[in-house]
């Protein structure tokens, strides 16, 4: 069988190269964050791109942010931290942005109440567009002696966080609009054809060696804190499916009754989907002729494709759905073990560069272990609370409120989705969810012993 | 002592005139109408010069709509209830719009939830507009003979509610706002200076003779159907304050205690008061200097201005001060049988036109009763629940789901105020809200017996 | 066609006779009054006579209080107000109970909050019964010189309010109890059959003139404060249908959709219906056969009677069923005007005094006007929001806080139910309840013009 | 420094010896496992001695349970899973109480809400009593072969876990009664005096080493289906403090402020911080002259021990703690480590079978790791979340429904309480609550690296 990764045929968009993506050989470090920093910052622009100021504003739901809000939160992060303490004489482009967009960093001080930015029509997104632009300029004229390259690198790897964040920010607001308005970041292109549905592989699993096994970031590339202190863990053997759980496994569990039968349900879970009234994936839409769903694509809505990975699930329904396998969850530390056999340049192909999100699709990729669609297709849950490693510390001062304080009530997810941005995914990057947050490209792959 | 109605000083807006201030003699009544229809249409676009796209979209609180919204239903009204049924061969705009732009009518068929009204980032602005001028251009094509006056008579006064609306629903929303943008009408317009700080008047009585009084709607002019049958009721002598209670009567409520004190408060009142934690009028924020409030004002955040009319207090605030003060609401019988001295050509003067807002200042159009600021100042609570007149149907058809599905729980305003449009203020019309509510232009103005 | 007000055969109970239903020609008016202030509070211990403790313990509903706190509270009110302040020497029971089982007074001072009266599993109950006898002794003492006899009488008929909640109280917790125990003040009482179902009468409609009606509390016997002043309402011409509402006419309610057509409901109702997901009167239960209901009688849960008047409805579903009828309902004025051609005598028969319930049943009852089970068969809900009357002013001191605080949002109800105490029906007594609350015996009689 | 461990001195309460304290070498282990069933049943019955039938009706909190409640479900968990299947011709004692006592088993059937457990004022205690005496007769019926050993002992422990949370249930109850009732199993019982005030011991760190380390259930005796499989986890060298954190440390860390110092929360931790006001652990109250605290003692509400370990906390208060001390809370794979180490032996001595609590008071009973009130003071909160060891499988059946399902959202504690029954505290138990719940006697011990 074979899949092909791209999806949709994308018209050409000149966005950033991610840091490590670049051939640096003869320039100086510096001058490298330097550009790989103002190529991420463009990237978020190019993001809004046939986007309305309106678009850019509302807040559909808390857990969401407007893209204004990201575009505007993320260039106050380099002004804060970097350009205010750093670069003399650096003018600060409007005091009152200060309370606006602090995200939650208590030791900076008060902040606007994350529930109330869908409110800020004011400013406008021009507005911001110039902030953006007097950030920009103003880093450019940071010297190689007063940069902070550490806090350089941070504020990159947080832009692109938040770009990731932009896009299914924008994807939820879309999906509450009965029109089922298409995301676009390139007006006036015309997407290709829809991928034809085919029948997905039968799941094969792939045999894995336990042992001590050394867990978390080790080398001199940028890492997140919470992906350190590298430590050992005792692993016993296990096997991971070859390929992601798609949608025609899905529409079997419905089948099935998944949704109704609590024996399958955490408690938590079940208390959930009684609750909320949840009777398949978020985004999904029952229409004469089965399921539909809004991907962040130019086609609106569509249907399902059958191969494509089941995303817009909660932890609660990926666990329920290994338990009515009869499989289970990898735990984070199982997923990042069998990482180390597969090609990390799978993630990265050309075309990743091309367009800001893609359809996550099944593709050749299998690496020496064959698994498939490992790296950014789905973020995959996995059986592991969000806790800290062994000897944990957050980084001093105020960035130090970033990872750390969250370390409790979510669970780690692996591997990075569609949409998160080139250069963002690497084996030891732990991302952590609520286990009922669903509006992520959200996955899973199913684990036995 | 002397008072200026007008307050600050405004440009010129060229706005639709309301439909009996014209002097009609020689016109046909269709013609006539259908002018008065248009012009006020076009109010409603000119109430959003100077507005962004977002500006119009955000809905700030479940109560509130936002502008788009108020522009595209108050054009459904004349699709759904006037060209669709009486234009032979109109073409529907959006099939889509029916079910956006429904506020409520149950018997038209199932509608957008009114909580995500502010999720519609598309259609934008422009597209609405483009809905009011198509429908604009159709309602010019309705003959005199397929045209049905009676509807079309409902649609520009239900237009101009919601122009009330749409003015009070932006105030709410760039109240949270912590940049305090002020709203303006006229872009490129310098507002006048703010007018001077003065003390009030001392309260005076105003006497009215009690006896059996016609109450309600009696002339060929329009009216809601709420405001009929007209039917007698029994009235005992009272007495009204010439003036309503303004700012510095409300500070001093605030220094007796007043907000603390439960014996001035009715149970729900006081519950109220303690949950939401209400120290003060809505919009009113403590500087080093004392309070300032967020008018609708060219001007922004400004100091109080001791001799306004009080506004954006709820019922319970009402109840409570007139307690506090040793007198009592007035009931709405008492209200209107008093109204009928008041010359409601003070309601209507001149500059009424000229800008969509005004602020609400104790004018010099006392009556020959003296009672000063009666019409157009401060929407006043009275001691009435809004209950059907005996007799009330409501009127047949969708359109029957206008105003008697909502009388309960509800209390009786009378008056209009600086934010109603010209030509939708008289004597027998009953404004209706929750007593809780305060995102009108609410005060009140004091009786006993 | 005949009907039996009585319903069941009941043993015979000694329980207080209320203060006007003696002959006391030759009686000093102290000790009667004294004489019908202790058999009131007789009766009250009756009530829970068979109940255990913790039957009168649990709060089942914030709405709700226990029936130790009922038994508690009333006797609280005769030691906070004339015990304490008026019996030299007086010697309060137990400090902590001034806190304890204060209901609402502010003007005393702080008090435990409603919602947690139902944790106070101590004092026992047999505590509270000693309260009860300390207090009921100190009032012996009290002297015709210290005795304040309104304050006196006030307390008696407040305590017979808190009968009949703590009787409707009682019927809530044992409704949400799926054993549906049965309450039963007798111990060892065999319960007479239950009546035999029968078809109701036709309802047939009574006229009534109108004109300036005079309505109001206005002789020398006991009235609340809301009863007052008297004061002149105009009516025009209306009629009352001859019977209340019964099961039988709402089981056609049901089988017309009337609780799926959105036409039929005031917005607030509609609203209601849709959150909670009302489909019939509370209580109801489907079984195989058809609806069931808990009534207070020895029976439990037992089949409908098609001929007794429905009940546990909530004003929403009074109104809406007399749109659904073609009717509407009566104004508190209309039902006060009529009650005067109603023998008042037909409320207070011998039986009335025997057992502190009764089925509400239909009774050949009636009038002058054949208006039947006019008195004490169910309490009608009235389209009248509960307002002062033109002049009102609370009794001075704390027990002003009676019944003016709670004059919003609650709508009048007339006449009297089926766990009324004997004596406390009047044609001036005004019931009010918020218009979604349906624990009580509420119903209602159609009205037209 | 010398410590007490039994507090206050108890009459002795003829109490159900726990199974595995039994000298049993010449029993036949059916016999001797009966033996041990209705030795614990008994002591459940003693429980609640002294107490009301109200006391045991009422449910203060959706978490607690009314011990009536308790009482029948433990019972109603031996008819379903062991009489009605195995005993032949068992008569169900009511077929109700199925419904009304499952607890949570989907497979079972429906069953009662948990929220309105509190609601079941019938059946009273007595007839509860009457059950378990109805159930512990036919227990003594079943003969040797039919008997199923595992779900006996399973009966058994489920009854021990219950005895627990319903003295922390009636604590919670008690502390919500403005009385403050004092507990008491014993009659006229009267309490010796309690501790004098001490200044805690210093706390000192107790060195472990590290490597593989087998964790998990490993022997023939009883122990909980999550406990298994044993299984290897590898852990880094490591310190744990000789004691628990006592009352005297908290109030250094109220001092300084740390219910207000956002930098020590979690941030799901300070936002329940602020949105429930938490100040000070559960059951504090302060008074003039500090705070006082409500135990499960004969002595009510009281002053706060300062050597006494700190109790009522959430798990956010003791990893806040923990920061706060420049230390962390141990993962339970640590605590069970340790545990091997400190002898059991100290957590049964015979006291304990001589009441049902006792204060949670620091004990000489150090180890010879020098480890104290290491067993059965406080529950201890770790750092790990409650998740499923490798390989987990519940049991098959209904009774699988027991632990595995909670296995989200909730964090493990060891160790045991003062309130948790003789004989169910081993180094494997693994307790578990959501991080914000604290009406269990929970603390924490400080480790660090």
């Amino acid at each position: 069988m074979s899949f092909t990764l791209e999806g949709v045929a994308m018209p050409t968009l000149d966005l950033a190269l991610p840091l490590h993506a670049h051939d640096h050989s003869h320039e100086h470090p510096h001058d490298h964050l330097l550009q790989a920093v103002l190529h991420t910052r463009a990237r978020s622009v190019a993001l809004v791109q046939g986007l309305s100021d309106a678009d850019c504003t509302v807040q559909s739901m808390p857990d969401a942010s407007p893209a204004k809000w990201h575009l505007a939160h993320t260039t106050w992060f380099f002004e804060e931290f970097i350009l205010a303490p750093h670069l003399p004489g650096y003018r600060v482009f409007d005091p009152a942005f200060r309370y606006l967009f602090n995200s939650y960093y208590e030791t900076v001080g008060p902040r606007h109440p994350r529930p109330q930015r869908g409110l800020l029509t004011r400013p406008p997104l021009e507005q911001i567009l110039a902030f953006r632009a007097h950030v920009d300029a103003a880093l450019q004229r940071l010297t190689r002696e007063a940069a902070p390259a550490s806090l350089l690198e941070l504020g990159l790897h947080h832009e692109q966080q938040h770009q990731e964040l932009l896009l299914t920010d924008l994807l939820h607001l879309f999906a509450q609009n009965p029109l089922h308005p298409a995301y676009c970041a390139m007006p006036g292109a015309a997407p290709g054809p829809m991928p034809a549905a085919q029948n997905p592989e039968p799941v094969r699993w792939v045999s894995f060696s336990g042992g001590l096994t050394d867990i978390g970031h080790a080398d001199e590339r940028f890492a997140f804190d919470n992906e350190s202190p590298r430590h050992r863990v005792w692993l016993d053997d296990y096997a991971l499916a070859q390929r992601p759980v798609c949608n025609a496994d899905w529409l079997d569990f419905i089948a099935d009754d998944g949704y109704a039968t609590p024996a399958l349900w955490l408690a938590d879970g079940w208390r959930w989907v009684q609750e909320q009234n949840i009777r398949a994936p978020a985004y999904w839409q029952t229409h004469g002729d089965g399921f539909h769903t809004q991907t962040m694509s130019l086609h609106g809505l569509q249907p399902l494709l059958p191969q494509a990975p089941v995303t817009h699930i909660s932890f609660y329904e990926a666990d329920a759905y290994a338990r009515w396998a009869g499989a289970r969850l990898p735990t984070e530390f199982e997923w990042e073990a069998a990482s180390r056999r597969q090609p990390l340049s799978s993630a990265t192909p050309a075309q990743f560069a091309d367009h800001p999100w893609r359809l996550p699709l099944p593709a050749d990729d299998a690496a020496t272990d064959g698994l498939q669609t490992f790296w950014g297709g789905v973020w995959e849950w996995t059986a592991s609370a969000y806790l800290p490693y062994p000897g944990f510390h957050p980084a001093p001062g105020a960035v130090g409120e970033y990872n750390g304080k969250f370390m409790s009530g979510q669970m780690v997810l692996r591997g990075g989705s569609c949409a998160t941005p080139p250069g963002h995914i690497r084996p030891t990057y732990r991302n952590f969810f609520y286990p009922h947050q669903r509006w992520q490209f959200t996955g899973l792959r199913l684990a036995r012993a």
